[in-house]
């Protein structure tokens, strides 16, 4: 949560005067985000975000997610859509970032979701996977099985200081996952990557939509499906809690059933998540700049949720009944 | 800028039940504020801010920061004003901590204010001071000279880390204040005491209203005036621009014309204004706590202005014909 980059009032007001939203009323940095600076505007016509894209985003990749958004919704998958200014440009500078306004979708997120808000995530996963599948353009996905050893290497040198045995256990999870096993052929197509309870937004019991695209790219759908396990279906003490998993997965196959090969797969799709956020946890933990704003996520958490799917041997410890 | 503690979606909606103000659609934290937390709502019958109150604003100081809103509000000063829950509380309590909720204020703050935003900053100071004449509440300045030695005291063994010099400096500085030079007579009443650029809102060129009245006190007007010249009228290379000054203390005076004593002690309050907030600074910059998510602000800065006021004769230095 953090605004890295913060606008001059006049600055924005005439940025927006090349968009059709009305005057600024007023705007706010929000600490919502860890990649970006995002602010919530009011306008004479209505509430909007403007995001600035600070350097981990790389600029080439914003046209897919603002694409993605735009085609989405078109689907009916409710989520943020982009605006574009007065020449038909979503994509603009500001304050010397890449920039973008998006509509503003109200709902709150779940810090504890429950049984039913898992089953609103499986769900809008699913419509998700199925809504993308006609979608034209395709984004390779970086932090797959390819990305991992090279931010092992970032940590490995000081991955113990942060757990005793860590550098070993992170090094063995790696060679195997490495060792021919990862699934090859299973369904693909546009997924989310990082469907987390602050990216599904409810309005009481339903979703009223889903946010933030900036890890969206060309995957196997069960691998989205292995990211929401880990991040819907664990307790604070990290127990999983087969309730959770099962809620979100029935509601996941009652949209999209998933075959007996990605059933197979899901808990290895599982172990290369957790091993997935693991790692990108631990080299931001490792390399936290002095004075910043944001306090990086305990990777040790990881640590906890890929040793227990290193137990999973089926689905069924998921608690589906197969 | 900070989120120090987060509310859960379902607390906040049980929460909000016991108010008018519709159903909940959205909340996000912002990343205003330094001293609570506070995210902006929106709900089916508009736009509120909730503050969490942190443990540095004292519980008991609350009643008077809400009444006053509600005073200055129906004197005519735009201010956020307190919703009061079904059964007339203004002040309840929200994740362990103290929480109030207000109407939300449109408007944008000048990161760079000119001339134009000085007035409106002087025009509005003296409105408060005005509408607050017959404000029957009173606060105790803790900020003032008898509160600025246990602040000096907190710092001075490690003040010279900070910039060689600076004990001395500051020392020197507290005993001349504190010689009985500082003004015991002068018009009185309820003063913003932290009227900066972010606490005065605009739309176009006029004042929309202001905000935060977490350290609103009783004290001289003169000096909440010496405040302002300190937070508006120096440039980023801490170089001070006599034309802001003009402007501000020439609005400032024709809603409220300063008596002749005022003028004559304006030198020595911005003096003791400067020292002020260069004491708090330096104590939050040596205590910044592990794992902070706030960057503390520059205490030298207040090194700057405070030399700068102490080379100040007379109100002819700030820019104003007498």
């Amino acid at each position: 949560m953090a605004v890295y980059t913060d606008v001059a009032a006049d600055e924005l007001a005439d940025f927006l005067k090349d968009y059709e939203i009305g005057e600024l009323l007023s705007y706010k940095g929000i600490a919502e985000g860890v990649e970006n600076s995002n602010f919530l505007l009011h306008t004479t016509s209505g509430s909007f975000i403007l995001t600035l894209y600070e350097k981990r985003v790389a600029k080439g990749d914003l046209p897919f997610f603002l694409s993605l958004m735009t085609h989405l919704a078109s689907r009916g998958v409710n989520c943020p859509q982009p605006v574009k200014d007065k020449s038909g440009e979503a994509l603009r500078t500001l304050a010397g970032r890449p920039a973008a306004i998006i509509t503003f979708l109200e709902g709150v997120w779940p810090r504890k979701p429950n049984a039913a808000h898992c089953a609103g995530a499986g769900k809008v996963l699913a419509e998700t996977h199925l809504a993308g599948a006609d979608f034209a353009m395709s984004r390779a996905n970086a932090l797959s099985v390819s990305g991992w050893r090279p931010l092992f290497d970032q940590a490995a040198a000081r991955a113990n200081e942060v757990q005793s045995g860590l550098h070993d256990f992170l090094g063995a999870e790696l060679d195997y996952l490495e060792s021919g096993v990862w699934p090859q052929h299973l369904p693909q197509g546009v997924i989310h990557a990082d469907l987390f309870p602050d990216n599904v937004f409810f309005l009481g019991d339903r979703v009223s939509g889903i946010i933030d695209f900036t890890f969206a790219c060309t995957d196997m759908f069960a691998y989205d499906v292995g990211i929401c396990l880990n991040a819907w279906c664990f307790e604070a003490d990290y127990s999983f809690n087969v309730t959770k998993a099962r809620a979100l997965l029935s509601a996941y196959g009652r949209e999209r059933p998933m075959s007996k090969a990605e059933e197979d797969a899901l808990p290895l799709l599982a172990r290369g998540s957790a091993l997935r956020f693991l790692l990108t946890r631990l080299v931001d933990f490792l390399n936290v700049p002095k004075g910043a704003l944001v306090r990086p996520k305990d990777p040790l958490e990881y640590v906890r949720k890929l040793r227990f799917h290193q137990s999973v041997s089926s689905i069924r410890d998921y608690g589906v009944l197969v």
